[in-house]
């Protein structure tokens, strides 16, 4: 059974604090293991990525790690018309809400003189991992690699374990839908630094995004500074705030979506109607019994899933906001203005017609979001995180003239001569415009 | 002397890649021992931040881990009036550029019906390292300090060790102008542990940012994933890119600015002009003999400076952007075309009057940027840094109705039904409108 709490019981405070501790996930410690493997792609690159992929994978790379195109023309031809489809409009879709994300460079002048500016150019290179086995999603394949693609990154090499040597082609279906450029079937450790650092077969990118297991969230972390990485993403978790009027087999369904990802996802109703609860988690009850993937789900809600009693939605809110959840549902009459009262949240779903799943695969937003309390102080994957900005700075003779005596003053009580001096040597020299 | 280069050598092209890859910074293994300050800290809080900082800095902050606001106060006193003026000059600037940073929320529906949008709220706490001695720079104060109070931060948080007792009277003046909250005499990787998880004296933050020595770096990285961080700083580095009328004695004052700061810094011109090359080689050595931080500077200019000769700047562009300086200063004729066409650098000083020192000041850019090749995947910090976005999607049942079939087909690829069923339940229903 899934943990129920009240706010109007006096052990409440305490009882969500434990809640919002509890871990859903052992982190394993992988890092000396990841280290090591790290170690042996930079030294001996391809060899390193064929022995570790034989030992994990169980599959003969020499020759052949990079997908062919001709591979990923049979993959697509296997793959149903309707299935196509359905990913094309995903994919178009996607495109469409990210491009209006691209970010605009802009140049001006201050009333000093001094001329300001940002400009936001691409990522020249960027690894988009892609779990293999059953967690092989082609939807997140289109989430990674569509907004890399709309930022104007020219080169995405997109990397994925053929454990026993398969690839689910609907994978490979995507990434050519994406406009992924290149595809290495490598996982693991070894793919991460391979990207990184680069094989004879591989060439290193400047980034790296997408999903994976533990030594993956390892590797990722141990290669970052010599690239970037996104966000490391925890399980799954969705929110839904309800009040008396909602639809509780809608609900329950919603928080079943959640729940069948993985035993450690984790499914929260806040409401401030007992009626609803109780009809709720019959409801969950129910649609279990016919669930092909009940087991996951179930295990889900009983270990992490909640229900939380408030007096009204209002009290809701800081509690929500503590959550910071990856996905919010909000199943109210005042779903609106509840909307524009959390400040903590991956992604808001506004009203009952929206289950978190359309967000999954086609309302045009992206799915990678912040898990695990992180929607506190990062966002979900956009255009944004495939770009980076360039501050511009150009002074004239008359403004560095203006605005240099700060600097210097400033440079002194720094004890920065050099930087002091490298003002005065110009601005001693008058004030001839440039 | 520091390394020459030109592009006209027949071994270039390895010389350039071997210079592209020294280090510059011996990466002290410091992992270990961060691990357990952070697990002392959470585990003793107060009292193990309290003997840790008598360990390292020498002082008992027994009952006074907190900075009063008459102490501050006092601080303000100490300093001159026109220093005073001068950081709020900077601070002025500062603010009125990443004012224009502040990024717009977006709503709208599309043509299937559905509402997308995407909107920024601030991070609530935001901490800030400070590092002590003669590191204590106050410009560093407000460049950290300014883009999160410009985001609406509520909360800011500094720390700074108090080696012996002292904190420069100016980086608290800083930071009061620069409306920072709260400001604790703690620093090494104690401070981020407290920041991160939180003790009696000092309430957890939610994104820990600034830079630091080696235990604050290894600490930040732990602490990722509890809390946000910026980059991980390594040395700062400058390069200027230079025609044959560039000002010699101008650019010999800027690549020293650069090479005082640290013996690990780094300097580098990039000129089509072997007379000005040798012009700068004898400025250089020239001005360093009147530098009171000559020494630094020197072996920061012999071991880690480069002159690099090219045929003409055309062929200066690629080799700039594999350097994807922190600092590029261009000074030459086409410098605006220039500053077009280069792709990866933190910032762009553009024209003969902008010294790179102007903008550690009171340019109004920020002056924490992307070091050590990063500027090819990331971004100077900004308003950006302090807020995140929530992705918000709403369908009515007409627009769920038809985008729903596409998600159902995704879902049942990706054999997650419940996903599939939480859509059906709902389209199922007809098409009665929310």
């Amino acid at each position: 059974m899934p943990i129920r709490l009240d706010t109007k019981s006096p052990s409440f405070a305490d009882a969500f604090a434990t809640f919002l501790a509890s871990k859903r996930e052992a982190s394993a410690d992988v890092a000396a293991a990841v280290a090591d493997i790290i170690a042996a792609v930079r030294a001996r690159g391809d060899d390193a990525v064929i022995e570790l992929s034989r030992t994990f994978d169980r599959v003969d790379l020499s020759g052949r790690i990079r997908v062919t195109e001709a591979e990923i023309d049979a993959a697509l031809k296997e793959v149903p018309a309707e299935t196509l489809d359905a990913l094309k409009f995903a994919k178009a879709r996607i495109e469409a809400h990210h491009s209006r994300q691209l970010p605009q460079d802009e140049r001006y002048t201050d009333a000093a003189g001094v001329e300001l500016g940002q400009r936001w150019t691409p990522v020249d290179a960027v690894g988009l991992y892609v779990p293999g086995g059953t967690a092989a999603y082609p939807s997140s394949v289109l989430m990674n690699a569509v907004p890399a693609k709309v930022a104007g990154v020219p080169r995405v090499a997109m990397v994925v374990p053929s454990p026993d040597g398969v690839i689910a082609p609907l994978v490979l279906a995507a990434a050519r839908l994406a406009g992924v450029d290149e595809v290495y079937r490598v996982g693991g450790a070894q793919a991460v630094a391979a990207l990184a650092y680069g094989t004879a077969s591989i060439a290193p990118v400047d980034k790296i995004v997408g999903p994976g297991n533990a030594y993956v969230a390892a590797a990722k972390r141990q290669v970052f500074g010599k690239v970037g990485i996104d966000m490391i993403a925890g399980p799954s978790e969705v929110l839904i705030l309800a009040d008396a009027n909602a639809n509780p087999a809608w609900i329950a369904a919603d928080l079943l979506a959640q729940a069948e990802h993985d035993t450690a996802a984790q499914s929260i109703l806040v409401t401030d109607s007992g009626e609803l609860a109780d009809a709720v988690a019959r409801a969950v009850e129910a649609q279990l019994t016919t669930l092909p993937r009940r087991e996951i789900a179930q295990a889900s809600w009983n270990d992490h899933g909640a229900i939380i009693l408030v007096r009204d939605l209002e009290e809701a809110l800081p509690l929500v906001d503590r959550v910071a959840p990856e996905h919010l549902e909000i199943h109210a009459e005042a779903a609106e203005e509840l909307t524009a009262r959390i400040r903590h949240a991956g992604a808001i779903f506004v009203g009952a017609y929206t289950p978190e799943a359309i967000g999954d695969y086609v309302g045009g937003t992206n799915h990678v979001l912040p898990t695990a309390r992180s929607a506190r102080f990062s966002s979900g994957l956009g255009v944004y995180d495939f770009m980076k900005r360039t501050s511009i700075l150009k002074c004239t003779a008359a403004s560095l003239n203006l605005i240099g005596p700060a600097a210097v003053r400033l440079a002194e009580v720094e004890r920065l001569d050099a930087h002091g001096r490298s003002i005065l040597i110009r601005t001693n020299a008058g004030p001839t415009d440039a």
